[in-house]
């Protein structure tokens, strides 16, 4: 088995946030589904972004804003993911590295652009998203390097990569190599209409022990199991999974193993700016915490405190030190 | 005399702001003179954003800077610069016509890419600039419409136009054009390096009358007159310009005429975190409240609280509508 040199290895979208305040008229008339994600080709691309206000651009990408922060907590991280060789694509691989994360997938030379999510954020801090997926699309199997994954304690996936079409396959062989060095596998459900396009294979994934963990949020949840009762969801998810987290925003969050269901409550914030990237980060203190080594409860906490960091500024990666956060908090880093 | 379609028209560098946080260290290990405007070469500019932390993409420019905030405050705003047609460029038109500001210059098709301005961002919410012009050195003269500039009541030119070669040509043109046309033009100095640099040359278009009104900062007026006397070089000020306008950060600013001195306090803010467009959104107020033919107080209160709005969030570009700002404050839109 090859030594540990990372604690957490993400495989994700690589994708540059161009976001932006928006009122709820804007998404009806644009016919957005309000704090979903939705896939979007070129032209409209172009489209939403003619009609949206004045933007800014930031890094951001599901798995990838995760690794942000778990390798903000101290820890050892590394992300694969696809960009083009273009100025987006540059200033998403300069933002992770300078963020302390290993990132050697190589860029795409030619075909589609940098990945972009046009984030809409409305006055009660949710957000709406509409990915152009562009060079994401292009991650294959051969992006995935077997030892660097075999280096990882935890390999984290997020659900999003069942929309690019080679990327599923990047992910089983991610899986696989992961389990046979004796490491973790963790997913990430990512969003309920995603969770709606391809409920058949995270079920199998769940419960063929293909991963090991599984963060859901309520919604994407009760998508899974086709049920509106949050209890009836949770029961059917303690059955399949070996460990869950389900987020909750306000309410916290709830621990799912086979032994017991633990819930912990959110961290106190002065108010809510843009909820984008709650998820993301609360993976990365649970993760981080795990990596460490902590109980279920810690690892919940460190990932409350990061989640409400994330959601009382704009933009999805974290602007102050989370390893500094969590020992503010009287939290193991 | 054409028809008044435009409230303020403004000339300056297209720029697109890549903002960081920075501890001071930094600064010092990159040799950057806190608080000012360096400008550098491509070179430069690669080893800096190698070195920065990670960063977001916004908009900027000075000049730009006030027209989306004249604007903002419900004018008829325009732009003048030069972006290349590359991603940023495109970003940065994208950006300041969803603000609701005309801008039609043409990009370039070739040579160096858009402008980008990295800005460090220490605790203290002061920031450190390093430009790289690129495209911005490529306004011309003929890039300056006539009729645009005899539409709008006022023209307002950056001082840093002094540095792209052939920019002052355009800076003269436009002056001479709104003159001509009997409309007011209005200069702001940008920094005490840059006034440094082309002292003579800015003292000439103030005493010559090619401006009709000076907006500078203290650290700008004393370097204009080498003294580190404020009431000295205000002085000076008043016997050179017809009208100027001193902003001193949390002691307000002081409007200078023939007439009088009126001071006028800085709007009250809860906690400074990114001063970058504090001198760009107070000409902004100021500018709008002289074009709707207010008396010098209330323009110096409007640029006051447009000046407080900027610097209590990342970026130089207004996150709220100054029109509602204004009216929750009691002033006149």
């Amino acid at each position: 088995m090859p030594d540990l040199r990372y604690d957490v290895l993400g495989i994700g979208n690589a994708i540059v946030d161009v976001i932006a305040r928006a009122d709820d008229d804007f998404l009806v008339r644009q016919k957005m589904q309000k704090g979903g994600m939705a896939l979007i080709d070129e032209g409209r691309a172009d489209a939403i972004y003619d009609a949206m206000g004045p933007a800014v651009e930031a890094s951001g990408g599901s798995a990838a804003n995760t690794i942000v922060g778990v390798a903000g907590f101290g820890a050892r991280a590394a992300f694969v993911g696809k960009i083009k060789d273009d100025e987006l694509g540059r200033a998403f691989a300069h933002d992770i590295r300078a963020a302390g994360v290993a990132f050697n997938t190589p860029p795409a030379a030619d075909g589609p652009s940098t990945a972009r999510c046009y984030v809409m954020v409305t006055p009660d801090g949710e957000r709406t998203m509409n990915t152009y997926l562009g060079a994401a699309q292009d991650l294959h199997p051969a992006d995935v390097d077997p030892d660097t994954i075999a280096a990882a304690a935890i390999t984290y996936l997020e659900g999003y990569l069942w929309d690019p079409p080679h990327a599923k396959e990047a992910f089983r062989k991610a899986a696989k190599v992961a389990h046979e060095a004796k490491r973790q596998v963790a997913l990430t459900l990512s969003d309920a209409f995603c969770v709606d396009r391809y409920r058949a294979e995270f079920l199998d994934l769940i419960r063929s022990g293909t991963v090991d963990l599984v963060f859901a949020n309520e919604r994407e949840l009760t998508s899974l199991y086709q049920t509106a009762d949050f209890d009836t969801a949770a029961k059917a998810l303690r059955n399949d999974a070996k460990l869950a987290v389900v987020t909750r925003s306000e309410k916290g969050c709830v621990v799912v193993s086979k032994s017991d269901m633990i819930a912990v409550p959110a961290a106190p914030i002065a108010k809510l700016v843009d909820a984008t990237g709650a998820g993301d980060l609360f993976a990365a203190g649970f993760l981080f915490g795990l990596a460490r080594g902590r109980d279920h409860r810690t690892a919940a906490k460190l990932g409350a405190i990061a989640a409400a960091e994330v959601i009382q500024h704009i933009g999805a990666r974290p602007e102050v030190s989370l390893r500094e956060l969590a020992q503010q908090n009287g939290l193991p880093v």
